[in-house]
């Protein structure tokens, strides 16, 4: 359409479709041309399509327009979407942006990115529909159809006081099915759960799921409301923190940015300071090795075994970390649970640890004597069987614990991945192997 | 409240606080403490706060009551959050309930069941507020009132013609405040995201993310409307997805129930399954050794780095599995892009198995001669930091490839965890580890 200059297929394009299916169409195309498709769409609807591009397009179609048409569409753009945008722009071009934006803009945009960026205060939007209690339902319509706020924030209605501090809360299903004449007041609900506005963002999360609303209040240290989040954009927190527990757990800086996308240098900055640091920890394997040289020197066959054994330690240790982990993640295991879980991953070692154990005595029995050399089936069938257990075990009460402290000590659980628990039970494995079988062979 | 008989207290509690707030209160009770207080509330009330007790709990609840009553409940529960409680019931006992629930709750009930766990019908709702296109937005609010549909579903209404083709969506919002007579047709916006009832429920999810509406319309393979699915319900989607992608990451089969509530045996089961597998795999390793076992003889110093050489492999492995398996869930990896990521895991695991390779060397030219035996330092140096660049760019491209792979011939990408990775990665490594000593010292 843009080579035949199809004025009318690319204004229908623009002003027809879903904002997200504009998005969608255009994202393949130049900068310029993106914009000569939005240029046959009205201010407010590039306001609303602007949000549906990925952030780095973004940046790139506000930085590829002139300034004064730039400072209208960021006016016009909802507070929070535009918050998210501005966050990522030069900070130098929003400066110089923002003595052109409106007054009553302004105030809000410098309000919403002084907040932390993990807070609720970061992810909230200013505009929500509000009442005071002591109208009637038929005054409320008409004060609602003045207010009109744009798009779903007007199912939920805050009731405050003069003071601006929460009374409780009225949907718009309530209102319409109400008789004209009872006062919003006596139609309210009175149990909100709100955060508070420096709360992190999987509380957000976590009470909206909690209690199936469409919109969670935002309050201050006084109660009063501030702000709300909106369950399209609880649900993008929800994503995001998943992909950031998969990728710690897979021993990845978190990306924020596509996979595809993001720079080459940045991945492996992120990808190599934990390998990096992991192949220092793992150096320690050959240093408890070499203190063992004399063992393996003695009983050559105990050095075949040993991938076996650690390999066995860093599987049941990935199992238990991830489970726990996830567990926190999900509101399932709380600090007070910290003896539960680790009597329960007691109980699930031993068991886990038989059953390979026996496995392992089963294999190591039917291994042909010359790979043996001059040591006898059984004591290597006793040794390996025994160390897989016990290093099964081991690693199962590392992978459970070590999320368990990190969240005490304030750190992310996810950081104890897989790859950190298999790296440290490699190297506490190979002790408890070679002092086992000190017991039977050497 | 209970203790004392505090009727005012419970009746309350039962009917004035938020029905998720009521079950969280008195979840650890004992079943027909439970129905104490649930009894202070009507009947309509007690199918609102049901849905929010765990699975489990949900299914005692309703075992420990009479059969007239469980029936009555069960036809005043919300169609999708009852289809869900009646698949966890014994088959047989829904069967003879069946016949007392009135005759259009029954067909409803019938139907739900009827569809694969995860599919877009297993989770819709058949609650909904439907409109036809000809009449006047005030005649279109009267009948809103008359269906009076529960909860926020009636936030989007669809728009249907006679055959109950999906015509098109207008909002209440956009009722409330257009003029009261002009046509709902003109209204209404056509360009709806549908799901077909057989979909997949993730494809529910990334529907409604997407286009950041509230409820996604299910229609049958005719276009005609059969359910809704609310965002309440693809939120516990997303996270339950995100749950089991953690799960196979860390080789557990996936578990629906809660951590510490799920029996002993049953995650026993899931957990010693994968760990068996992943033994009897690692065994692999023990034969490969053997193999080798003549190398090792002659200079015994390798062997003090093989540990070193195969966790390489299974971290760089663990990250790239990771990093593709979440693009793909994140739907940023298709299986069109799978040569482009091939050439990008190409790149990262050169330049990381450089990196890698540069502190290995530095490493064993470090190690005292009394633990080299009889090799040459600069030899193993060679031979360590080729090997462990050569093993992370291995791990790195299997690690990438496999997600891609299981895909194409059908599987979940995430059962390519961390541990299988791994595993396969220390088996060959091995042999790729002996292959490159034998160049240099052997």
């Amino acid at each position: 359409m843009l080579a035949e200059n199809d004025e009318a297929g690319l204004r229908a394009v623009a002003n027809d479709f879903h904002p997200a299916s504009v998005a969608e169409f255009t994202e393949g195309l130049t900068v310029g041309q993106i914009w000569r498709v939005l240029d046959y769409a009205p201010l407010e609807r590039q306001a609303l399509i602007l949000p549906y591009f990925p952030p780095g397009k973004q940046v790139k179609l506000i930085e590829g327009m002139g300034r004064e048409h730039m400072t209208r569409l960021i006016e016009q753009m909802a507070p929070d979407d535009r918050a998210d945008l501005l966050a990522r722009l030069d900070p130098a071009l929003v400066e110089s942006l923002l003595p052109l934006v409106a007054q009553a803009e302004r105030h809000d945009i410098r309000q919403l990115l002084s907040y932390p960026p993990d807070s609720a205060g970061a992810i909230m939007t200013t505009e929500y529909a509000t009442l005071p209690a002591e109208i009637t339902v038929s005054e409320a319509m008409c004060r609602l159809r003045a207010q009109a706020p744009d798009s779903e924030t007007i199912y939920s209605i805050w009731i405050l006081d003069a003071q601006r501090q929460l009374l409780g809360t009225v949907s718009l299903r309530q209102l319409v099915l109400a008789k004209p004449d009872i006062l919003v007041g006596q139609l309210m609900q009175r149990d909100v759960a709100t955060v508070r506005v420096d709360e992190s963002r999987q509380q957000v999360a976590r009470t909206l799921a909690r209690y199936d609303v469409l919109a969670v209040p935002v309050v201050d240290s006084d109660g009063r409301l501030v702000g709300i989040v909106t369950h399209d954009d609880v649900m993008d927190v929800v994503v995001q923190e998943a992909t950031n527990e998969v990728q710690r757990l897979g021993a990845v800086q978190p990306l924020v940015e596509n996979y595809l996308e993001a720079s080459f240098v940045r991945v492996w900055w992120k990808r190599a300071g934990w390998l990096s640091c992991l192949f220092v920890a793992e150096l320690l394997t050959f240093s408890m090795l070499a203190h063992f040289e004399d063992a393996m020197a003695s009983v050559l066959a105990l050095s075949l075994f040993v991938p076996l054994c650690i390999s066995t330690g860093g599987n049941s240790g990935a199992q238990a970390a991830t489970l726990v982990t996830r567990a926190m993640a999900l509101g399932q295991v709380e600090n007070r649970d910290t003896w539960r879980v680790l009597r329960h991953e007691l109980g699930m070692g031993i068991t886990l640890g038989l059953t390979l154990g026996v496995i392992g005595f089963v294999r190591a029995a039917l291994t042909p004597q010359q790979v043996l050399g001059n040591a006898n089936r059984w004591d290597i069938a006793l040794v390996i069987s025994q160390a897989v257990a016990a290093i099964c075990l081991w690693g199962t009460l590392v992978g459970s614990a070590l999320p368990l402290i990190f969240r005490r000590l304030g750190f992310d659980p996810a950081f104890a991945s897989s790859p950190f628990v298999a790296t440290f039970v490699d190297v506490t494995g190979i002790y408890i192997y070679f002092h086992i079988a000190q017991i039977y062979v050497l």
